[in-house]
C-alpha cells in the first residue's frame, strides 16, 4: 500500500489515507440530509452524489445497489456484506489513485468534484448507523485486572468466569452519541460512605465521573434467533471499527449494579467516532492478542492467531480554564484477551440475533503501566490518587467543562489507517 | 363502564370488552402487510381500513393524523402522546355502543363491517412496537426476596439497594418476540459443579430453563438525552401495558453473571402479548402497591397512592404428551415494589434517554406462596423440588415442546380488561 499515490492532495500524516477510506454519514450547510461518505486527506466524498452522478456505473455488482447510498445512516450498505464492502472500497482507491483506470469518473471531472468533496471541517458527521443493540464487552485483560485490585484485591482480582468466556453485557442503544457531543453529567443514587452499617443513599451528580477508552464495531448480517455464528464465520458479520468511550460514573455504578450489573451508571452517554474503518482496512495489522492462559472452549477457538488489532490508542484531556492538552493515556488495542469476533461467536451461542447495525464495545483497553490505562479508575485506585496535567492542574475524575479526546490509527508515516478522534465535554448537571 | 352494550358480539367472558379497547399490529392472509388493530371481543378492527374508509373524520384531533394507522407499528401513534390515545379509545367506544351517536361510521354500514372487521382467529399478530431498547426491571419484591433466599439464604436476600430504587438492567431489544414465536433452547457455557474448587464450564444446552411471569410496559414519549422525567410526568410517558416472559436459562446465568449482570441468560428471548392494553384502560384498577418500610428519595415519591394494577395472572403449562393444562401459578400485579411511573422517572434521573417504543419490564411477578411464584426458580428452589402437573406429569424447569401460556385480566363477569395470551413453545437446542 505505500507506494498508492493520489491525484487529491492527502496529508502525509492523515488518519485517512489511500489505504484508508473510512465510511460516515455527513451533512452539510446546503445540504442538510444526513447521507453516506467517505474520508479521504482532509476531505469527505458525498456518495449520495457521487452515485447519483454515475460514480458507480462502472461497478457492475454495486450499481443496482446504488440506493444504499442515499439513505440516512449505513445500515443498508453494510446489510449488503463483506464482499461488496470490499469490491466498493478497492473501486474508491481506483478512483483516487493518481494513475486511476476511471480518471473520467472524478479526477478529469472538476464539477463533480465541486459537487461530491467537501472539506471535512465544512461538514457534520451523523450516528453513522441506527443501532438496534449495543453490547459492552470487557475483554480489556488488564483493565479487567486492575479494576478487580481496586475493588478486590490481587488475589481475587479476576472473576472464575473472566478467561473463559467474553464476559459482557447489555448497553443502552439509545444513548449512543457521535463525537462532539456535549456530555451531561449525570445524578443518581449515591452511596457517600459505602462503608456505613447502615446504607442511606443520597441523589446527586456523580463526583467519579470517568472514561473507558474501547474499540467498538459495527456488525453487518443478522443472524435468526436461535442460531449461532462460528466463530470462523464471524469475520463476515464485522463490518467495522470506531474508537468508543463509555462514559462511566463511579459511584453510581458501585451502588446501582449488584446483582444486575451496570445500568444508569453507563447509559447516560457513549461516544464513537464518526468514520468507520473497515474492517478489510484493517486487517494488513492484525496481531497476536493477549495470551490466554485457560483452555477455551472449542467454540471459541480460532483457526487464525493474529485475531486482534495494532491500533495506537491515546487520550487527551482539555480542561477549561486552558487550551493546554494533555496526554492522558498511551496504550494499544492488542490488549485485549478476546478478539471481535470471539465476541461474536459467543454472543450468538445461545442463538441471541444480532442485526445489522449493532454495536459491540471491547471493554477498557488498558496496558500494565498507570499511564497506558484507559480509565481513571485504575490511574487514581478508585479516587485516591490523581494524574498531573500539562496545565499544572491535576484531575482524579473528570471536572465540568473538561473535554476528552480519543485517537486511534494503524500504520506507519504517510500510510496511517486512522480513526480520527472521539471527542466529548462535560456539561454540568441540570 | 358495566352498563355499555355493544351492537357488535361481544362474549361474556371477552378480555377484550369494550372497557378495554387495546392496540396492536395484525395481518391476515388476504392482506399480509402488518397494519394497526384494536381487538373487540372476538374480532378486531383493522385501522388502516377503518380510517382509509373515513372512520376517523368525525374526529377533527385525530384526522389529520390518519397515516400513523397505514404504518407497521404503533410506534408512530403512540408518538402522538396520552391526550390523543384517550380521544381515539373513547371514540372507538362510542363506534361500537349499542347506542353509537355515529351510526353510519360502522353500525349501520355492513360494506365497512365487512372489509375492517376480523375474526382474530384468523388474523396473525405481530410486535406492536419497533423496539429501540428493552429495560427488564426487578421490582417484584417477593420473587427478589425469594430468589435471594435461594442463592444467600434469608439473612441477605435482599441486597442493601434494594428497596431504595427499582433495580434493573437493560435487556436485549432484538430478542422480543410476539406471542407464538417458538423459543430454541439455548446453549452456553455451564459450569457443572459450582461448588468445585476449580471452575471449568462445558458448553451444553440450558438444563434450567425457566420463565419470568412479567408485565411489559411501552414508552409513548422521547425525553432528550440528559434530561429527567418527574414521576408525577412519568405518567404521561406510559402507552400501555402487555404481558411478558423473561425467558432465563439459570446454569448459564450462574456462571456468566456476574460481576455485569445477566447476558445470554435472558437474550435468547422474551416474548410479549399482541395486544397493548392503554393506561387509560387500566386507570380504574389502580391500587396500593407493596408497602415499601424503607425511606425513598423524593424523586420516586408519588403523589397518588394507588400506583400498581390490580391485574389477575396466571401461568399454564401443557407437555407434548397430552392436551392437558397445568396451572403452575396465579398471581396478582400488585405484588411490585415499585410502580412503572417510578421505574420511569428512575431510568432518566441520570438523563438516560428513553425513546417511543421503547419496553420496560416490571420483573419477575410473585406472591409469598409457592404456587403464587412467577418463575421455577422460586418454585423449586433452583432445581431441589418439582411441581406436579395435572397430567401426572412433574417439572422442576421446562423441557423440550413445554407450551408456556401467561394470561391476565382485571375486572369481574362482563367487564374484562384482559391483556389475552402470551404463549411461547420450547423447541429443542439445535
Ligand atoms: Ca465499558
Ligand atoms: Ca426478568
Ligand atoms: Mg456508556
Ligand atoms: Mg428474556
Ligand atoms: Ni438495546
Amino acid at each position: 500500500m505505500s507506494s498508492l499515490r493520489s491525484w487529491l492532495y492527502i496529508p502525509k500524516n492523515s488518519h485517512f489515507s489511500l489505504a484508508n477510506i473510512p465510511f460516515g454519514i455527513i451533512s452539510t450547510a446546503e445540504s442538510t440530509e444526513p447521507r453516506p461518505a467517505i474520508a479521504i486527506g482532509d476531505c469527505a466524498l458525498d456518495l449520495k452524489v457521487f452515485a447519483a452522478n454515475n460514480g458507480f456505473s462502472a461497478l457492475s455488482t454495486v450499481q443496482p445497489h446504488h440506493k444504499v447510498f442515499s439513505e440516512p445512516t449505513l445500515n443498508a450498505f453494510a446489510a449488503l456484506g463483506r464482499p461488496i464492502h470490499s469490491i466498493v472500497r478497492k473501486y474508491l482507491q481506483n478512483v483516487f489513485l493518481d494513475d486511476t483506470p476511471f480518471p473520467e469518473v472524478l479526477k478529469t471531472n472538476p464539477a463533480l468534484q465541486k459537487q461530491a468533496l467537501v472539506p471535512l471541517k465544512e461538514l457534520q458527521t451523523h450516528l453513522p448507523f441506527t443501532i438496534g443493540d449495543y453490547t459492552d464487552f470487557y475483554a480489556g485483560l488488564n483493565h479487567a485486572y486492575n479494576a478487580g485490585v481496586v475493588f478486590r484485591g490481587p488475589n481475587n482480582a479476576l472473576q472464575p468466569n473472566y478467561k473463559h468466556l467474553p464476559v459482557g453485557y447489555h448497553g443502552r442503544a439509545s444513548s449512543v452519541v457521535v463525537s462532539g457531543t456535549d456530555i451531561r453529567r449525570p445524578k443518581g443514587q449515591i452511596l457517600e460512605n459505602p462503608a456505613a452499617e447502615k446504607k442511606v443513599p443520597i441523589l446527586a451528580s456523580t463526583r467519579k465521573l470517568d472514561i473507558e477508552l474501547e474499540l467498538g464495531a459495527f456488525i453487518c448480517r443478522n443472524n435468526a434467533m436461535g442460531e449461532s455464528v462460528s466463530v470462523d464465520e464471524a469475520e463476515q458479520t464485522l463490518f467495522g471499527l470506531v474508537l468508543l468511550n463509555d462514559w462511566s460514573a463511579r459511584d453510581i455504578q458501585g451502588w446501582e449494579a449488584v446483582p444486575l450489573g451496570p445500568f444508569l451508571s453507563k447509559s447516560f452517554g457513549t461516544s464513537i467516532s464518526p468514520w468507520v474503518v473497515l474492517a478489510d482496512a484493517l486487517e494488513p495489522f492484525l496481531v497476536k492478542g493477549l495470551e490466554n492462559d485457560t483452555q477455551i472452549l472449542p467454540y471459541l477457538q480460532e483457526a487464525r492467531e493474529k485475531n486482534v488489532y495494532n491500533i495506537n490508542l491515546a487520550v487527551t484531556l482539555k480542561t477549561s480554564s486552558s487550551e493546554s492538552r494533555s496526554t492522558i493515556c498511551k496504550t494499544n488495542s492488542r490488549n485485549l484477551l478476546f478478539s471481535f469476533p470471539q465476541m461474536i461467536a459467543h454472543h450468538t451461542v445461545s442463538g441471541c440475533p444480532l442485526r445489522v447495525g449493532d454495536l459491540l464495545g471491547s471493554g477498557t483497553i488498558s496496558g500494565t503501566s498507570p499511564s497506558s490505562c484507559g480509565s481513571l479508575l485504575e490511574q487514581n485506585a478508585n479516587g485516591k490518587g490523581s494524574i498531573a496535567l500539562s496545565n499544572g492542574e491535576n484531575r482524579t475524575f473528570l471536572e465540568d467543562g473538561d473535554e476528552v479526546r480519543l485517537s486511534g490509527f494503524c500504520g506507519e508515516d504517510d500510510v496511517l489507517v486512522g480513526f480520527g478522534e472521539c471527542i466529548g465535554k462535560i456539561l454540568p448537571s441540570l
